[in-house]
């Protein structure tokens, strides 16, 4: 294909560029960055999530590539979510900073991988892979302990940000490491590929410090219980919250699993410090003056299962919400996500709380860096090559735009989409082959076993439902053994549709009595369809059994 | 219920208050405003459209209220669509502005009411409709020639704002009638009912014109096609456009049948504006040098059949996207519809169109008044009684602290959901109970025929499919005639999954064999749900015919 050894490959198809997973390979010695999974989208009708399609790595492995290992950079489940599935084939070592390697072991237990190989390594550190030498450098985003990585290759460096925001004052105190950024350019930035995410935001995005006017603001006016809703993985925003709680004399329950165990690893890991007396029981908390207690749920997506979703609809086990509720959306909607987070707000009012979201007041901020940033970490860097990643193509074009407005001549930068091959020499970039793979729906136990065939019938079926009839003809007079029997779902409501219903039976008889030659059943459903389409406009799928039997008992 | 004889309320159950319809009563004699319908959420499979269920005012008529009149405030669909379903039970006369009326002319006509009496009102007119004398007024928004209302009634006078924003500079020229407002409150209003969309939006919405510099933008620096893609009701924004094209020497043409309708309409009646030689046909424009043309659009929500959708995915019968076009998003996604507009802009992307969207150039403005604009409405009327409308519970929440911070008493304020009726004297503002009725889905010829169980069908069968068997049992024996025949649809893909189908007839197998008392067909489809689940951890719907017979032919 080329001539260059350096090949750098996102994988999974569908969604942002580069997001879940990607190969780098030298020579046939390769390491993968991230493990990830991608929620569904509105119209993926059961699916519960997607993963890249590696099936294309595995192949390659067997014709002779050798993966070093995995390096994960932070501990989103859009980066570690497939880890089980991808070391289900894929067995090499995985590398995470120390909060990341405490979320990895939960998932490598619940994926039977317990005993896996897990390196940690601290943000500074390097890792060597083959022919690859790795210095990780800390980033900020919405989850503590993120890395980027400096990829050291024999064409040159390759310098990869993951999810990133140039946060000068973050929650932990801990800033991005822009000396080690100072020094990847000293030493000449062969190529950037950088988070693309916001784009097509102008400015720089909010430290997430700014927050705490906000909370400061709510918690000094609320005379009820404070409920903060927010990504259970956002740590610094549970800090927020406990400090702001502290502050003004409040104790802090935890609702809903996933973020007390989130909770759990960041206590103790060292990346959440809570005073020892702050956190009470969700029972207790219920005992509490109003006044003296808030509560951190999950559910900011508007998930039905979710506490503030629960709450929302009166369905949760230990809470309820009440007048002079104050609740805070400490998030935004996950495009995609609108509607149900609205409908969430909507439902909680109706109970009698207050909700805050943004833009009624800033209460939360996003975790990826917009354009001032995005031109800061070009500029420190001076890249010869540039390859957006992290979004989707409308993102990455934005951002070729922009580093194309701070020199980068078009010819150097590579927009790609997953799939699409990216070859590097240190004077050429070359984009090569869409490589075959996408990426693979996993619902319930199946992975991969939905495509697009049944996903269509899904959607049929979502429209208009199904219909379906038993024909039981008696073999030595022709005629029908009895009413044929209508079973149908999502189609009409059928205790009010027995006229529909009985003219489906006589069109079915119809067929039955003039039938001379052909396909019975298949006479009998166009039939069927016909007439149904006629009489409602709606097309299900309609079946039909038909058989030819000596006479029915009983 | 109350001794005021003035009731408001707001009918359709679903979704923003007051939006879709409304009945003004006065001692059982009433007025309806508008007559629309609600497009459904993601959630709401196979609805087509969604109308007020209006069943509430056809029995009161039946116990003796008479209806004088619809006023319709403006020609968009959530206020005009459901007329046809309306008039169907409610045959009173229809008032409306020229445009408004040109546009319900088409629905009528539709829905076989052409004949129906339809007034032509213009901004300023009274209407005497029984104790109400409705003075109409002039006010901008996102579709020509709308109207708010001052309701005159023996209580007081009750203004109704409808969708509106306060643009000092709208591209047609025409100004909100401030005048009119202020002799309003002169005379003294009663009650404030205002447009709650944006109440939760800080400032002043930009002015419809400042557009023109973005358009301006795009149409010096692109040399190949533009595609400016709006609402087909958007008569302004095609104006500019119009406007834009005749300064930069390109000659426009008209993709999509609902726009090509509303210009005809609103040339007719001198809305728009267009130059005689401007307007060429699709087949024309495709002849003509890039650089010379611009193509007006629909499809701003991403809707698969609509023209921008049927260009994204390479289905438009007479045009293609080219590299070097332009696409300018003139629209911003109505919430619920964000994944899909993204995908269109990505594939455009894909196809090699650069696409224009708000945050990159301000190419779209809301329609709505922000707070700072709610403000001046509210002081410049100075209302007694504040009723926030067009907006769902958390807009009306916010408008209602806004209406607080102005001075308004929160107990002279009613936040209510439809359904729910309001009674107001001179000097009492009283919530009254909530009416029956809600929302009707329309689905195909079908109102009001697919329901919660319809639509919780539709759920289960979009999420894990259906399985239907056939289970022939020989009366005399007892055993299976045949192999039991199972038809699924949306579970697996049979194909692929012969080791599922085998396994299930083995279960009706061993059920059949092993049955002793009670149901067979209840028994069957309990031990195959059990297993499939266990296989696959979906639920699809089963179901079993179950006959003995004596014997199968053939």
């Amino acid at each position: 294909m080329s001539d260059s050894k350096l090949r750098i490959l996102p994988l999974g198809g569908l969604g942002e560029v580069g997001k879940n997973m990607m190969l780098f390979e030298y020579d046939n010695e390769g390491l993968i960055v991230d493990a990830g999974i991608m929620f569904p989208e509105n119209d993926m009708l059961g699916i519960d999530y997607i993963i890249p399609d590696f099936q294309y790595v595995v192949d390659q492995m067997a014709a002779g590539l050798t993966v070093h290992g995995i390096v994960i950079t932070h501990g989103h489940e859009d980066h570690i979510g497939a880890i089980g599935h991808v070391l289900d084939y894929i067995t090499v070592p995985v590398y995470a900073t120390p909060l990341t390697a405490g979320l990895l072991e939960v998932k490598l237990r619940q994926a039977k991988h317990g005993n896996h190989p897990l390196h940690i390594v601290n943000a500074g550190d390097v890792i060597e892979l083959g022919p690859f030498r790795v210095e990780t450098f800390h980033v900020c985003h919405s989850i503590p302990d993120g890395i980027g990585l400096g990829i050291n290759t024999p064409e040159g460096l390759v310098v990869h940000s993951s999810d990133f925001k140039f946060d000068h004052t973050p929650v932990d105190g801990w800033p991005p490491d822009f000396a080690k950024l100072a020094e990847f350019a000293q030493r000449g930035v062969l190529a950037l590929l950088a988070d693309s995410t916001n784009a097509d935001r102008e400015g720089w995005t909010p430290s997430e410090t700014v927050i705490d006017k906000a909370f400061d603001e709510v918690f000094s006016q609320a005379q009820g219980r404070i409920i903060v809703a927010t990504f259970a993985s956002l740590i610094s925003r549970i800090q927020q919250v406990a400090t702001a709680a502290q502050r003004y004399g409040r104790k802090m329950a935890i609702a809903g699993y996933s973020m007390s165990e989130y909770i759990k690893v960041a206590t103790r890991l060292g990346y959440l410090k809570l005073p020892p007396d702050l956190i009470v029981p969700v029972e207790q908390a219920n005992k509490m003056a109003p006044g003296k207690v808030v509560i951190m749920a999950t559910g900011t997506q508007g998930e039905p299962s979710a506490v503030l979703g629960r709450l929302a609809w009166g369905r949760h086990r230990q809470l309820e919400i009440m007048a002079g509720d104050t609740v805070i959306m400490s998030a935004h909607p996950i495009p995609g996500n609108e509607e149900l987070v609205h409908r969430t707000v909507n439902k909680l009012i109706q109970r009698g709380a207050q909700v805050i979201y943004d833009p009624i007041a800033q209460v939360h901020v996003s975790g990826h860096a917009r354009r001032d940033e995005l031109k800061l970490l070009i500029n420190l860097l001076r890249p010869k090559f540039f390859i957006p990643v992290h979004g989707e193509l409308r993102h990455l074009t934005q951002h070729s735009l922009l580093a194309q407005e701070l020199g980068i001549p078009a010819e150097n930068i590579a927009v790609v989409e997953n799939g699409t091959e990216i070859f590097l020499t240190a004077d050429k970039l070359i984009v090569g082959e869409r490589v075959p793979g996408g990426y693979v729906f996993v619902d319930g136990k199946g992975v991969g076993d939905v495509g697009p065939i049944v996903m269509h019938d899904r959607e049929i079926l979502a429209r208009d439902g199904f219909l379906t009839v038993l024909v039981l003809i008696d073999a030595e007079t022709g005629e029908l053994c009895e009413t044929p029997e209508i079973i149908s779902r999502g189609f009409v409501f059928l205790r009010d549709a027995a006229e529909i219903i009985e003219m489906a039976q006589a069109v079915v008889a119809n067929v039955v009595a003039e039938h001379k030659a052909g396909n019975l059943t298949t006479a009998i459903q166009d039939a069927l369809s016909k007439t149904l389409y006629n009489e409602t406009k709606r097309r299900p799928m309609i079946f039909a059994f038909v058989r030819e039997v000596y006479g029915i008992a009983g």
